[in-house]
C-alpha cells in the first residue's frame, strides 16, 4: 500500500473546480473544492489547481512522486488526442486551448482530458451505477439535458466530436420549443429542469382541476415532482409527458446500441425511483422486445463526484 | 505475391449460399454461388459449403495450404466469442448451432462468425462506401429495416446483440402498424419496401388527384419510386413520408453517436442519389447542427458483394 500511487482526478466547472486523489481502483482518498475564477478569460484557472495541489500534498505530507497521472473533464467539446479544448464558453478559455499541456506543467504529471459529461459517464461505468458494464449510456437531466456513450469500455466521441449529444435528439418532430441549439423539438426542452416547468406551465394554462402547483406558474421541477408524488393529477400528466419523451428517445437508443445500462443523472434524478418507474414503462413499450429485457435503466450513484472518479478514470487508461 | 493468402468469404442467404476467394486487401479474387439447401432443418449447408469449397480449390489448382482464414455471415443472432448462432429460423438449424465449430471442420482453416446484416456492414465499412470511415451505421432498406452499427472500426453487438435493430426504432408512437416484432410503429413498417408501398395504399385510398400508381393497389416500391421520380404527387408524398420518418430517425441515432457515414442498402436504395437527397434534406432538418455537417449519408456500394467482403474481413480481423 506504501508503494501505490494515486490518481489527480480535475472536474472543471464554471464556478468552482473539484479535486481529488483517488487510488489505482478510483477510491476517493482526498477531495477538495476550489472556485473557478473565470476572470481575464479563465487565465487563472490552471495555475491555481497546479497551486492547489501542491498545496494539498504538503498539507497532507506526501511527496510528488505520489502522484501518478491525472484527467481533467472540462465543460465544451475535446480534442482528446490532441489535448485541445475546442471551446469553452463558461470558463473564458480562448478557442483551440491547450488544455493538456498547460494542466501537465502545472500538475507535473501526465494528463488526459475530457469533456465534463463523458467525464461523468466514465466515473459511473467505473464507480457507480454502471460498474461492470461496457456498453453503456449516462443521461445527465439537468437544466439541460446532456449524455455520454460508452461502447466496449470507453467514449464514443464520433467524427466531430459530437456524439453523445442526446439532448439535441429531436423529441417533437413538428411544433416543439426552439432550443439554445438553433432546432426545435429537442429533448432538453422537455425533459429538463426547465423542459418540465414549461410543459407544466403550457398544461396549466389550460387545467380546470385543482392543482398543488402555484396557478401563477411559480414552481420548480422538484415542486412538480413532490406534487406528482402526491397525486397532483396535473403534474402527474406533466411527468408522463416527460417520461413518455424520454423513453422514447432511450427505446430507439436502445434498439440501436443495446446498452447493458443507461444511467440517469442530474438534478432531475432526484425524483429517484419514481422517475425511473414511469421512464421504464414507456421505454419498455417502445423498444425493441430484447432490448427492453436486457437494457436496464438505473439511477446515477455518484452524484457531483462522478466527474472525479471519471477523471481518475482518464488518468489510469489515457495516459 | 506468390506467397500472399487468400481470405474465404462465406454469405449464408436463405435461398443461396455466396462464396468467395478475397486477396488479404479484401479484394475479390473467385466468386460462385450455391443452392442453401434447408431439407432436413439445413443439415448438409455446411458439409456442401465443405465441398464447394474444396471442389472450387481443385477446379483452380490451388493448394489449400493458400486458405489463411474464413468469415461467415448468416441469417439470425449469433454470439462471436462462443461460435455460436442462437437460432436461423429461415435455415431450419436448430438453437444454440455450433456454426464456428462445424465450419471449421467443413473448410478446415480458421473460422469467425456474425450476423449478416453486421457482416455487410462491415464490408461496406472496409471496401465501399463506408471505406475509411470507423465509425459507421449500415442500414438496410428491403423487405424488412436491418441494421449494422460500427463503433472504432469493429461491430457493436450490445448486452444481448440486439443492437442495430434500427429497423425497429419507434417510428411512429401512437397508432401505427404492426410489426412483426410485436411492437407498433417500428421504423420498418413505414422505411421498407413493403412499409412504402401500404403507405401509398392507404394515401390512394383518400386521394382524389391523377396519379401513375395503379388505382387498384397493384404496384411496387420500385413503381413508386419511377412515379416520384416523373413528378407524380401521390408518389412524391409517398417518398417524402418514408424520407421524413428515415431523416428523423437517422437523425437521432446521429446525435447520439455521431458517425462518419451513414450507408443506405438494400432494394429500397435503388432509387439512390434521389432518396439519399429526400432523406439528408430531414436528416439535417431533426440533427444537432455539428452532427448535420459531419455526418454523411451515402448509398451502399457493394450491393450482393457486401456480405462476402465482410465475412474476408471476419476471416482477416477475426480468427
Amino acid at each position: 500500500m506504501e508503494n501505490e500511487k494515486w490518481l489527480l482526478g480535475i472536474d472543471i466547472g464554471g464556478t468552482s473546480v473539484k479535486l481529488a486523489f483517488l487510488s489505482e481502483e478510483g477510491d476517493i482518498i482526498h477531495k477538495w473544492e476550489i472556485p473557478t475564477n473565470i476572470a481575464n478569460n479563465g487565465s487563472s484557472i490552471i495555475s491555481d489547481i497546479g497551486k492547489s495541489v501542491h498545496q494539498k500534498l504538503a498539507e497532507l505530507n506526501v511527496p510528488h512522486e505520489k502522484l501518478k497521472a491525472a484527467g481533467v473533464g472540462a465543460p465544451g467539446p475535446i480534442d482528446q488526442e490532441k489535448g485541445v479544448m475546442f471551446e469553452a464558453v463558461n470558463l473564458g478559455w480562448p478557442d483551440n486551448y491547450q488544455l493538456r499541456n498547460l494542466m501537465q506543467e502545472a500538475v507535473g504529471v501526465p494528463v488526459a482530458i475530457e469533456n465534463d459529461a463523458n467525464s461523468a459517464a466514465l466515473g459511473e461505468m467505473w464507480k457507480g451505477a454502471g460498474k461492470g458494464a461496457k456498453d453503456l449510456i449516462a443521461i445527465t437531466l439537468g437544466t439541460g439535458v446532456g449524455g455520454g456513450v460508452i461502447v466496449n469500455g470507453d467514449i464514443v466521441h464520433g467524427a466531430k466530436g459530437a456524439a453523445g449529444e442526446v439532448g439535441h435528439i429531436t423529441a417533437v418532430p413538428e411544433g416543439g420549443y426552439m432550443c439554445n441549439c438553433g432546432k426545435t423539438g429537442c429533448l432538453e426542452t422537455v425533459a429538463s429542469a426547465t423542459g418540465i416547468v414549461r410543459t407544466a406551465k403550457a398544461l396549466l394554462a389550460e387545467y380546470e382541476g385543482d392543482t398543488k402547483l402555484n396557478k401563477n406558474g411559480d414552481f420548480t421541477a422538484k415542486d412538480i415532482f413532490d406534487a406528482a408524488q402526491a397525486d397532483d393529477e396535473l403534474a402527474l400528466i406533466t411527468v408522463d409527458s416527460l417520461a413518455n419523451h424520454l423513453g422514447l428517445a432511450l427505446a430507439n437508443i436502445g434498439s440501436t446500441f443495446n446498452p447493458e445500462k443507461i444511467v440517469i443523472g442530474g438534478g432531475v434524478s432526484k425524483a429517484g425511483d419514481f422517475l425511473i418507474g414511469k421512464i421504464g414503462q414507456y421505454f419498455k413499450k417502445y423498444a425493441f422486445k430484447p432490448v427492453g429485457e436486457s437494457t436496464d435503466i438505473v439511477l446515477a450513484q455518484l452524484g457531483n463526484d462522478a466527474g472525479i472518479a471519471g477523471a481518475a478514470w482518464l488518468a489510469a487508461n489515457k495516459n
